[in-house]
């Protein structure tokens, strides 16, 4: 118990700490954002509670639930009302350790335009192996069933469908929503988040302004993207 | 009369504590900004004073008036020279408790473009339950007659020719002018000041790069909106 | 000569500390801006140092020069290079005491977009009695001969042209260059230049969005451009 | 050996200092930019650390390469990936002492549009002394076979090809990815860096409301550029 004791408190340490970062980097407002971790072999997830102001949060207050949900710490506080859907995500993607969700205004912007973020860029081949997909509409049904949990699996769907691997696209626009993104770790998946609303700021001036449309030809995009990521990537202290 | 003199003080706490959160936010330059507080029991209204800077502003200048708008206090400073607009609101919307009002940037775009804001986003359904509207130009007379009050009785008809409940949707563009929000306590009119102004921008965004008309479908924001709001909200700690 | 002295320092105080405001409030980066304060009985005009960093600026280092521009301390630093114009729109516009300079960014978009900024609010009309004029480009025998008194004449002939009172619209868009702001005091001309340019930013973001023209009616500017100022202003504590 | 020594440490401390003056101005986000100067008699060049974190970074973790890029201090860190290129530019611009590549966001907008900047206004050109060059994209074959080298080689293609002299015209967007800017010391090329982005968001909102094309006329940029420098210029303490 002691062992899963000191995993529990380590992993609220983290969480907490990556909710903060939120709006320290300028990606939430008021409480528009959450952050989880998963433990794979403890079966146990730590996530922000709901609606819980970032000014007021404490570190006891992140909530430990199991892979179903349910919350296994006495007195716990309500987890985030978006919990399904980090839990559909874990189940599906099984190589992500932490999910980050944000109302970030510029990757909003491109969730409501309903648009997948063309790559432009290198900024984004750095970090995003191709264009960030936007997933389709929810259903009223989908809606009206279980909401939450249909955001998770419209994202998987979106993924399998299009045959994307969640680990070099580390990010979906969900449709009239916002951004998910997520990670090997809580620090990558809040900087996935970082990463993908400076680029959905840079996508949107460049159309602005572009004459002619300029994506990054694939072998920019392999070539930024695999020299940090991968067997060969040189980018970094290896 | 001791009793209303410690309600009179904690509404000027409240009152001031959130007009300097307006600056703070980024929601108001130099003066352009004021937030006011009813108690409708005692039937006295406080509010900032007219022009003062939110750097040399003292909570004991908030400026405390009956509900025709007279100060009740001696040497008091003027109120804010919109108070009549908020009086026309309080007296039309009998459930709200607070107003504000800013000429924060994204707002007063849509307001100065003439345009209600669509509801483009689960960021605006989670606020407001609909559309913000776009009141109507005020007329020559109206404006030459009593501009202030003219102002409020012009957001009044807005809400009456659309039959919209001010609860749910609490806050309106006033043409050619800006943003008034408001809300069942000062927290919630300031921070409904807050997400008008980033939906306007997120708002903005949207429509420099989306390819089709992508507004939100009513059954997601029925979820949105009451998933936060209402008897059967699950956001948040309950 | 202790008047003149006192005098001087507490020019020189106020254009310091002036200066110290454009960065602050995002303004001027590096050194692209000046501010500089006339005080007609005495024929001196305090000003900027030229291309010296704010962050290193001292209050001793401000120049003071009579009003054919030349310094009148013993190892004066080199005025602003703009001298010649604030110098030029002293002579023209008996009225005004202190004149503003700066490469604020949304206002120099409009100056090198080369249009007038409509007036599109109440922001505006609180602060501008209508259109913030632009002017002709320099001819390259002006700009060859002297260019920024050449800048300063065009400002002049633009609204003299266009028979403007410089006190009721205290600014103006430089063709190809940037913002001009003027006023009764310091404080003023300094506010202009904020105002100026957050009402160039809403400005070029109504214009996105705006489906059909939809410029402020004149009885709306008079309204809220007279309530702020003249002899029935009723706006601040009188 | 002890005056060499010295040298370093004064290099390693001004390229330490710029790179964090990147992220302090908005120029940079998480490791996305680098700063070099070289001492051209020693033959050595100082460059930030690849992947090191602007918060960690120490000023001893600076490298130290000598003109083929081998570092020549024990236990180096990896020096930035983009070594190659600031290699290249050294080479072919004899006469600049520092480079700065960011990924800041209004630049890599027009680099990701694959426009060169216009020279739209006297800020502008009081930097640049004509329009800021585009690169060509990279073929293929550069790309796999030296990317960063190529990247460097494809910056003095444009150069060359265009006749443009690197003091005068000191930044490039390179098509798909982002500035590089330099100068004659460490601080001019990072206040390039901040003026090649300033003047990228002017030029932006320039393009969105102009109505007709209004590029500076070249006796102006002459004006400007030759003002602040040259045999001639008047800008500044001389």
């Amino acid at each position: 118990m002691k062992h899963v004791q000191s995993i529990i408190a380590e992993m609220k340490d983290r969480v907490f700490s990556a909710n903060l970062q939120l709006p320290k980097w300028g990606l939430v407002q008021l409480t528009w954002g959450n952050v989880s971790e998963i433990n794979r072999e403890q079966g146990i997830i730590v996530i922000k509670p709901s609606g819980v102001s970032y000014t007021e949060m404490t570190v006891e207050q992140m909530v430990v639930v199991n892979l179903k949900g349910d919350p296994i710490e006495k007195n716990s506080l309500n987890p985030s009302s978006d919990l399904p859907t980090h839990l559909e995500l874990y189940r599906s993607f099984p190589t992500i350790k932490s999910v980050v969700h944000t109302h970030s205004k510029h990757a909003v912007s491109w969730a409501q335009a309903g648009r997948s973020l063309p790559s432009y860029g290198t900024t984004h081949a750095d970090a995003f192996y191709g264009e960030v997909p936007i997933t389709r509409q929810l259903t009223k049904e989908e809606v009206q069933d279980n909401y939450e949990l249909a955001t998770g699996k419209v994202i998987v769907e979106t993924f399998e469908t299009q045959s994307l691997d969640p680990m070099s696209v580390p990010g979906v626009l969900v449709n009239g929503h916002g951004p998910f993104t997520w990670g090997a770790s809580v620090e990558k998946a809040i900087e996935n988040s970082l990463i993908l609303d400076e680029i959905c700021s840079m996508g949107l001036m460049t159309e602005s302004i572009q004459k002619k449309e300029n994506t990054l030809p694939k072998y920019i995009l392999d070539k930024h993207y695999f020299r940090k990521h991968g067997a060969t990537a040189y980018y970094g202290q290896g």
